[in-house]
């Protein structure tokens, strides 16, 4: 049996734009003990890169602290340009239980730890965000990183914006970092017979939990100019909470409601089997499904 | 990336029935490199037992020998006795592939030269049965085991039943093996809201593939005592080319004609991933997916 957690360190640097700093952060990566470098991306326009690592708690941990000491060597965030908002060298660094004998709550713990050891040995500080948010508005990355680093020095002085580890003010180069956990997010689109993309919004207002829908979905109306036609995008951030097949049925029902079908529907990327398997376990009916015991991939995994 | 198969030998012994035996055949399969003993199940009725064993190739290739090997030093077949059918020490190996990378051809291949190995170096004849075999009869376990070790040297001398490794007379105390390959197999079944077996027997022979049904469906109709209600019992022999949606849509129209519905279904045991996932794909309408690349587990996997 292997725990395994997943780790998405986000960077302000691009193979694009700095190639040596860039392979010098895969190199950090890729020899880590405990851990696999699963994919990397990397955007010149954003000026940015992200890391896939897997590996096992104690790896994880290891790695996102060398990776966030590495990145505070080589970036200096007074000199990066970029499209993509950014407040730090190591801009995000989420954490997420991707076997079943890991709980969203170890990742939490692991992602004080990590805050902390980044404050004490590399005087960063760090905002915990997501599930590891100390207060409901720092939930949100987006409201975080609001000012990005140019405008950090400025909001950390403000009464509700002390960062949670460290002084408020940020490292003069590699700024401060959002450092949280969260589950496994589904990116789950479902495209409608109609132009109309107010039908997709209302949908999607309907639906997601800001608005009083489904607490785990995030969503709104998009239209697909190459297709002619509305989707209502979602990212459906714990799927075991709100199911892919609730809000595939609600925005069905909802529709209806317009005269309007579901064409089709996409996942966007990886997503866990369990997401899936949950909508067989209910279109199937099947009775006393125990999916851990009884998909065979778990336990090969739990072999490894 | 490592390409894992599945083997579950069935031997003529059992804990319950002579546990010096039986420690032996596990000692053999618990200490074979590249392999994972999963599971091990024994019936003292039956006089038998089955262990599942995951690994490489090429552990699972040399454990099926060894442990052919090791039953047939430790059973005599003239002393067996037990209810469940059989004809050697070694009853039956298949191998089934478990990661997207084996085909079934290779396991066939495999299974071949398992069977000429054990030919070769024990003198233990065997059919070729499930997928392997060399001729539609053989296929079929029971048909290869009709007759049973008692009844196997006046058998094998039959123009249509001489080994396919091996000559026309069994071993004097192994007698000898069904050796196949197979993909894995899946048990669903369907429970019907009537008490009424002949609509579920109907509706089986109209889904199995050998009355003209789906041709990776075996199914039949039975009662279940406990809930006072009919079912349709399924096994599902290879879910890729007969998905398991398949036939719950097909009961369902089937019932339907009878004014009778589905009440639940269930899953005996363990199922591929995929099996389930398909179904998913398919009742939301997920457009372009590919399962093994947007499966999180998966890449897991191949980083074993």
């Amino acid at each position: 049996m292997s725990k395994l957690i997943e780790c998405i360190p986000n960077f302000s640097t691009s193979k694009e734009q700095d190639p040596a700093v860039f392979e010098q952060l895969v190199e950090v990566a890729k020899n880590a003990p405990g851990c696999t470098l699963f994919d990397v991306q990397s955007d010149g326009s954003h000026n940015r890169c992200v890391f896939t690592l897997i590996g096992s708690p104690e790896g994880i941990e290891e790695v996102a602290f060398q990776l966030a000491k590495k990145a505070a060597e080589l970036i200096d965030m007074n000199k990066h340009q970029g499209q993509h908002p950014r407040m730090g060298a190591t801009d995000v660094i989420p954490f997420v239980p991707q076997t079943k004998d890991v709980t969203l709550e170890e990742c939490i713990e692991l992602s004080k730890r990590v805050a902390e050891r980044i404050w004490n040995e590399l005087q960063i500080p760090s905002f915990l965000y997501e599930d590891s948010a100390t207060r409901p508005e720092r939930k949100n990355l987006a409201k975080c990183r609001k000012g990005q680093f140019e405008g950090m020095p400025e909001k950390l002085l403000q009464e509700e914006w002390a960062p949670d580890y460290g002084e408020r003010k940020i490292h003069p180069t590699a700024g401060i970092t959002a450092i949280g956990a969260r589950m496994p997010l589904v990116a789950f689109n479902i495209n409608l017979d109609t132009d109309n993309v107010e039908i997709a919004n209302k949908i999607a207002k309907a639906i997601r939990g800001s608005s009083g829908g489904f607490k785990y979905c995030k969503g709104i109306g998009i239209f697909l100019e190459d297709r002619g036609i509305a989707q209502v995008s979602m990212n459906m951030v714990n799927y075991e909470g709100t199911p892919l097949y609730y809000t595939y049925e609600m925005v069905r029902a909802l529709a209806a409601g317009y005269g309007v079908n579901i064409i089709g529907t996409e996942i966007v990327g990886l997503t866990p089997a369990k997401a899936m398997i949950d909508c067989a376990e209910y279109y199937l009916k099947v009775e006393n499904f125990n999916c851990h015991e009884q998909i065979l991939e778990y336990h090969l995994i739990d072999m490894m």
